[in-house]
């Protein structure tokens, strides 16, 4: 594939259901223009809305039905898999986690969000995800026919050095499965990509649910791609859709060239 | 003072000559409005124009006219002094060092630009702020009555694990005397300062020269202070003046209780 990558990200409308999710999934991706894509990246917790009471209901484990349709979904449309979250099931432990498949549908990373989100905003959002999840450890790097990339989750990029540790593990891109909502949100979403991006020269991409006015947690949306130059590439609203981008990697090395940030 | 300040940010048009310079602030200081400050900020190289051939020719040494200039300035204004920065000759090496005076015209902090300056921006600037000044070392954080506060400069502000050392050593605030440019200003002023500010729960305050359209290096001006939440709480032009505002430090507190990053 070069230089030049595809990427499909997929901002659904989450559902109490774990298999209404994946149906969503398939569906969307079936409704897509270009038919092959080197990275497909779905939303954090994709499988259920954002709830604690959700989280231990339809936790998965490693290998188990929902392992097994992104693994299945990577093979069958040849793609780079970022599969979102889901609440993963580990002994007594509960994570949020993000498992990655390769093109040929084998597990190449797994992150488990290291940062929980625990905020309580004056007049404003309120979630102690601490109280339901267990924290994960240290950073996701993995390779692609593209060069590293990297994962990390939502409340994760509010952490600097998270991104910088996988800049100087050679990362050119980075995926967020990421569920901002109404408050943080309008206030925080673009600059924490634009810098994240601006910082280690990379590409960064956050996948978030669609909005649900219903829901006990209200989602921002708004899926956005930004560039090594700290610009928003592209940026979906709040409603259901797909971002899709072509998107050339060079640039990482250009923009690297004119600003040298790290000489190693 | 309390947990509120008033700063005053001087956005000068540097001159090539040091005298003129220091008139220039003692001119702008002699209009504002408030008689009295608690900081006073100046911008980077605020002593001639940010050019090569210039930063030999007005090298100061500590103890130096232009040191003499700022800690009496801090003195005579019972100000905190933060003195943008000079070319700080230091035996055979020259630096580009900021130093901070207390109100009552201690000297309590240096720093020397850790980060050169060294970029080659396809259609758009170029610099090589190595040709000329060695790198200083480490951070700088000073302690003030209203807690601890750090100064880096200019470049150094890419570099997020700066500002997260000096946020670990308890800052409440910082101050980067900078002047970007015409290609690096209007694409990266505004995320850096918001996005440091934001990263460590933190005032940050970019003090800049004036554009003068008819230098080697136009400035880009546009002096800038952002809160803990991340927002642009004002931003001049790029013209000559002065930002001048009240900050309630208490925000600081507020903002690490609503969403706590760091729990140490």
């Amino acid at each position: 594939m070069g230089d030049t990558i595809t990427v499909l990200a997929l901002q659904l409308k989450t559902e109490a259901d774990p298999a209404r999710n994946m149906a969503a999934v398939t569906r969307m991706l079936a409704d897509t223009r270009p038919q092959s894509a080197d990275f497909i990246v779905l939303p954090e917790i994709f499988i259920c809305p954002y709830e604690h009471e959700m989280f231990p209901l339809y936790a998965q484990s490693e290998g188990g039905e929902v392992y097994r349709f992104l693994q299945a979904l990577a093979a069958e449309k040849k793609a780079c898999v970022i599969g979102g979250s889901v609440p993963e099931r580990d002994g007594d432990k509960l994570y949020n986690t993000s498992w990655i498949f390769s093109a040929k549908g084998e597990l190449i990373g797994r992150h488990r969000k290291a940062h929980l989100f625990d905020v309580d905003i004056k007049g404003g959002q309120y979630f102690k995800e601490s109280d339901t999840f267990a924290p994960g450890e240290g950073i996701t790097v993995f390779d692609t026919p593209c060069g590293k990339m990297g994962v990390c989750i939502c409340f994760d990029i509010r952490f600097p050095e998270m991104l910088s540790q996988m800049r100087q593990e050679g990362i050119v891109m980075a995926f967020a499965p990421a569920d901002f909502n109404m408050t943080t949100g309008p206030a925080h979403w673009e600059t924490l990509f634009k810098s994240r991006a601006l910082d280690n020269q990379i590409f960064m991409l956050g996948c978030a649910p669609a909005r649900n006015e219903n829901a006990s947690y209200i989602a921002y949306g708004h899926t956005i791609l930004t560039d090594p130059w700290g610009r928003i590439v592209r940026q979906l609203d709040e409603k259901e859709g797909i971002l899709e981008e072509k998107i050339d990697l060079s640039l990482v090395e250009e923009v690297r060239a004119q600003i040298p940030l790290r000489r190693s």
